[in-house]
């Protein structure tokens, strides 16, 4: 369908929905401080107020035992499909504030960078739905399709309740597809749909030796010190010439991929200088044989040590053998790996590797599974329609390494398919100092948005069990 | 020479032996604690007093940048032998203080127990080297050799100063030998007779991998996690198997024990279940193949892990591949291994189980020489001798396996061979709650001293340098 008529309406409003995202943005809806409680609230309540203004027919706040979550929906016909959009209002924290070349909370424009905490991650993204639904309501007087939003206001605290929520709203929060425009595209000028998210689980080990701290002069010799037989766990979790998990059982569910596949993973390009530059500086990368590093960060599973604890840590020397070490770990998933499967594999491998003269103790900790969209879902392939009419480039389908926990929350409690739209670049400094939205992908997305929403209006299934 | 004199008047003066060492107990003279200093220095002088009461010429105070310790002495003859008696007069903080039965500085006798902070480390062993002299002195007139004595007020600090002060004092404290009470008998009623001490070498070992944390989710997989390195480089050090040292010359310079030295070691009754629950009740002992405890203990060096840290250890889950990984290693030396040597191959070895995606970077630090006073030393053979006739019982020669850095000072700066003769017992609970000095042995530890003078004075041979 022709879109000149919305891209004509986003044109002449850009300078005000500019204005109104700088103004949500002045909100320090930082949900990790406590003292933020307040400006979380004023947040969410502003957005509703945003999304009513947009044209939704209801928004609300939804309580949670922690903060709110904002709904709002405009249901139009229920021979419509109906899009279930999330994103989150609450924010990073803005520490180290010494490092930023301008106040956090006073947005300012410098060149194409809209510079604030949270204007790429999510505020901006978010503020694209409502001036998508308003741009389809000023200029048609209505939506082609049902539109639901849920904007999160604890994502970057891990979602804790958020499970809970969509849970007692699962029938509020019904849809044929979840858009979910919280990611950016694989570079600027090239745009790409993530269709896969690996999977986590985790688990924390502790190694008791002795009950006390032993003076390693008077027993140091006769006793096995927990800090090596710790190393000596960790270090038999992976063959260090194949870069493979040694844990046994530990690839037996991971689905091999095609050459197609491979090919797909292929197609975006990566440079490897860049890439080690990105990671730190690291000297030279290290992971899997026979894999590449997108494979390697993206369809392959994972085992990390992520802390090691144990003895004296302060200034100088202390002459002790510890009573205790202790590890954390998480392993990324990739399908068709299970958490608690996988878990319970890790935690049979270290108490085999641990020696005799120690004890060891496996704790597993949550687990999400890993979330993969088909390439050829009728979201993705409308999203993909939608951006390279924009963008004027071919859209790359890829894999994320890490989690998004609420997508994999939708796909498993709601049996929800998602399609990650996002509009983020890959220099927005997001959860860093000097945090920027890039005000021409704000302009894109709007534009991305608003054709996406006609094309699925006629390209989506209905679900079997959908209502509104 | 016949010591019926000496013990009948140490017999009449028992009371007022322990009362004056009740009193010296009275002083918090904890040099850990700054608040403490003023308490350390009123120690060093009531000790300098009762120094000059039992008979020393001279006592006095020698400064340091720390706290002062306590120089007197008696010289008799220039022709007669030179010993140095070495102690201290600092002790260990309180802490836990709701887990000492009484106060602290509030000396208590309960049956024989002296229960007091210091009763038994130093003091007690300290107090009985001035009445040995005070009792030669009222019964007879004068000392049948020359004494020095230097008492410390830092030694529960890691003798930081003492280095400086004994090269700084180098002639005021030549001697022909020096006698050490710091140390417990092997048992109850089994005196016994320290002749070795293990060295020690420190080294600090950092893990650099990226240059700031990476997430695990974008990274993990394709960049090496610098704990993983560090674990597999702190495995490497030790064979699981054969539970030696791997460092390659770690053992070169190792003086292999004869068939009549293993002999000695093996004399000392050891009770191997006892050991394991004096050492936390770990389920098993571990160590080098071919070796005993004991052996291990004391005879074999060995190295420990005495800290590890890094990445996330608070609570819960974080995801992240760390930037730095750090560890605290050090050995335990034996004859006739040097720290300086050790430590450049512990680097080497360590710099070579370094996966090349990471960088590692080692840091020696201090380190001392082993000490080993051969068992037919005339010191050694006086103070077996003097033992043997106050306790009825045959005299082990033991060897510690920890450091007393007093000791190998005074070997490496002064050239000056040390006789370790303590009269604590094992379950003295120094640097615990309710350490208690025994007052039996206090007894017979003044009665050996008091024969130890008269048999050095003539069993001793003056070294080629000695002055006095």
């Amino acid at each position: 369908m022709d879109a000149r008529d919305l891209d004509a309406y986003c044109d002449a409003h850009q300078p005000r929905f500019v204005d109104e995202l700088v103004e949500f943005c002045r909100i320090p809806s930082i949900s990790a401080d406590p003292a933020h409680a307040g400006d979380v609230r004023r947040s969410a309540e502003q957005l509703a107020q945003a999304a009513r203004d947009a044209g939704f027919a209801t928004a609300e706040l939804i309580e949670t035992p922690g903060h709110p979550a904002v709904y709002a929906e405009r249901l139009v016909d229920p021979g419509l499909p109906t899009v279930l959009i999330y994103g989150h209002h609450d924010i990073q924290p803005v520490d180290p504030l010494e490092e930023w070349t301008s106040p956090p909370f006073e947005p300012r424009i410098v060149g194409e960078e809209l510079r604030c905490r949270g204007a790429a991650d999510d505020k901006g993204q978010v503020w694209m739905h409502l001036k998508a639904v308003e741009a389809h309501l000023r200029t048609r007087g209505e939506l082609p399709l049902n539109l639901k939003l849920v904007v999160e206001g604890e994502e970057e605290i891990g979602s804790a309740h958020f499970e809970g929520l969509i849970e007692a709203e699962a029938t509020r929060l019904r849809a044929d597809l979840c858009v979910v425009s919280d990611t950016a595209m694989h570079d600027r000028g090239q745009p790409s749909i993530c269709v896969g998210l690996r999977g986590l689980v985790d688990l924390g080990i502790e190694v008791a030796g002795p009950a006390l701290d032993l003076h390693s002069g008077e027993f140091g010799g006769a006793v096995l010190n927990p800090l090596e037989a710790l190393a000596r766990i960790l270090a038999s979790l992976r063959d260090v010439q194949t870069g493979r998990v040694t844990v046994p059982g530990f690839y037996d569910e991971v689905t091999e991929l095609t050459r197609e596949e491979r090919a797909q993973v292929a197609a975006a390009p990566f440079d490897e200088a860049a890439f080690r530059e990105v990671a730190g500086g690291v000297p030279a990368t290290f992971g899997e044989n026979g894999y590449t590093t997108t494979e390697r960060l993206t369809v392959r599973p994972t085992l990390e040590i992520n802390g090691v604890w144990g003895g004296y840590q302060g200034p100088g020397p202390k002459t002790i053998i510890p009573a205790r070490a202790g590890a954390k770990i998480t392993c990324r998933l990739v399908p068709c790996q299970r958490p608690e499967v996988i878990a319970n594999r890790v935690r049979a491998a270290i108490e085999a590797a641990c020696p005799d003269a120690v004890r060891v103790t496996v704790t597993p900790g949550g687990g999400s599974r890993p979330v993969l969209t088909p390439v050829d879902h009728p979201g993705v392939l409308a999203a993909s329609r939608a951006m390279r009419e924009v963008f004027g480039a071919e859209v790359y389908c890829t894999r994320a390494g890490g989690s998004i926990h609420p997508v994999e929350m939708f796909d498993r409690v709601l049996g929800l398919p998602s399609v990650l739209v996002g509009f983020g670049l890959p220099d927005d400094r997001i959860h860093a100092p000097n945090e920027k939205f890039d005000v021409g992908q704000f302009r894109s997305g709007i534009r991305v948005l608003t054709r996406l929403w006609d094309d699925l209006a006629v390209s989506l299934p209905k679900r079997a069990r959908t209502e509104s």
